[in-house]
């Protein structure tokens, strides 16, 4: 197809589509003649993966071209994918010297989570760190919820993922899927989250 | 206290400080003397709460305005604080003509949802919306899941928010309390999810 067709199938307008071209977020067609080319179903997915990153995952485009690399790259294992996947989507959270005692205390608590779910996750990974700054923030703002408050939430996260990875071939996991389902099912879960506050608001509250 | 001592109890740098009370993120101080104020355990609490919006929320100023203006709001009940909150948190999506038949069956099927659960959620609330722009999202990509698979989030979702509100006081429940909940739990979650990813990714692919 023409790069009108892409446009027109996909919805993202043409001038949209050059910029991806030119930022090689978008590989090059077959060439076609003068000032032409041809596009596949394989452009029209990958301008369909670009535009789930940026509006639902609100990546920036430097972080959409790490995750294109990675999911890209022969080398990576799966968990190695999610290495860099997690540490591209995790803000930069830079730990002021005022907060540290706090922070040392919540990592403590994070720690005994990981062990207590005999989970194998480094206790210095960037997700533990910034689980234990979100423990930190609550404390600090009187909103402390006790660590048997977040047992239930790692039991509601274990349950998901292990539905989720379900879903992948363990021969041969595609790793793209992979990755867009993770980035997009975890704002389809906020998502869910935010429609039962609203409607248990409403039976409380309302 | 002084600007300099709130500024070294929280970490946040003088003119940051600054920037707030001009921008009036942060109420001004009491008076004292010539080019000095007093601030109060108000301003701390309120620094720490501009500060977890910003940093762990990642929430723009013009959101983190908006934000504390509904929980001053004596005008609101939690429900309407909530819907402010939802509305300013979500991304807007602007939906392409060309997505439009993919959505629509994406949208009953949330509907589908949200009847089944007995949930008090308009199916054309922005969440449900959004909701159905990420499933049909996800369809587009071939990382088609099934809508049983979306009611063990919506199950799950819901038990975590029950948990959530039962913090809150039936009488006098806490506004700025429960946003701030509401927010940092969100990342915790995701936080949570990405740790058990991690685990069960090198359990199974590792």
């Amino acid at each position: 197809m023409r790069m009108s067709d892409l446009s027109r199938q996909t919805g993202v307008p043409v001038p949209t589509i050059k910029f991806y071209l030119r930022e090689r977020l978008l590989p090059p067609g077959e060439p076609a003649g003068r000032n032409q080319a041809i596009y596949g179903e394989a452009h029209l997915r990958r301008l369909w993966l670009v535009r789930a990153f940026t509006t639902i995952g609100q990546l920036d485009l430097t972080s959409v071209r790490t995750l294109l690399a990675a999911i890209e790259s022969q080398m990576l294992s799966l968990p190695g994918l999610f290495d860099v996947v997690n540490r591209t989507m995790l803000p930069q959270l830079d730990p002021r010297p005022a907060e540290a005692t706090a922070l040392g205390s919540a990592r403590k608590d994070v720690e005994g989570l990981i062990d207590e779910y005999g989970w194998r996750v480094d206790p210095d990974a960037p997700v533990a760190i910034h689980l234990a700054q979100v423990l930190a923030a609550l404390r600090r703002l009187g909103c402390d919820c006790e660590m048997d408050f977040f047992a239930a939430y790692a039991k509601a996260a274990e349950q998901l993922i292990m539905l989720e990875l379900d879903m992948l071939s363990p021969e041969r996991p595609d790793h793209a899927a992979a990755v867009a389902r993770s980035v997009l099912l975890e704002v389809a879960l906020c998502a869910m989250r935010r429609m039962a506050q609203e409607h248990h608001l409403a039976l409380r509250f309302g």
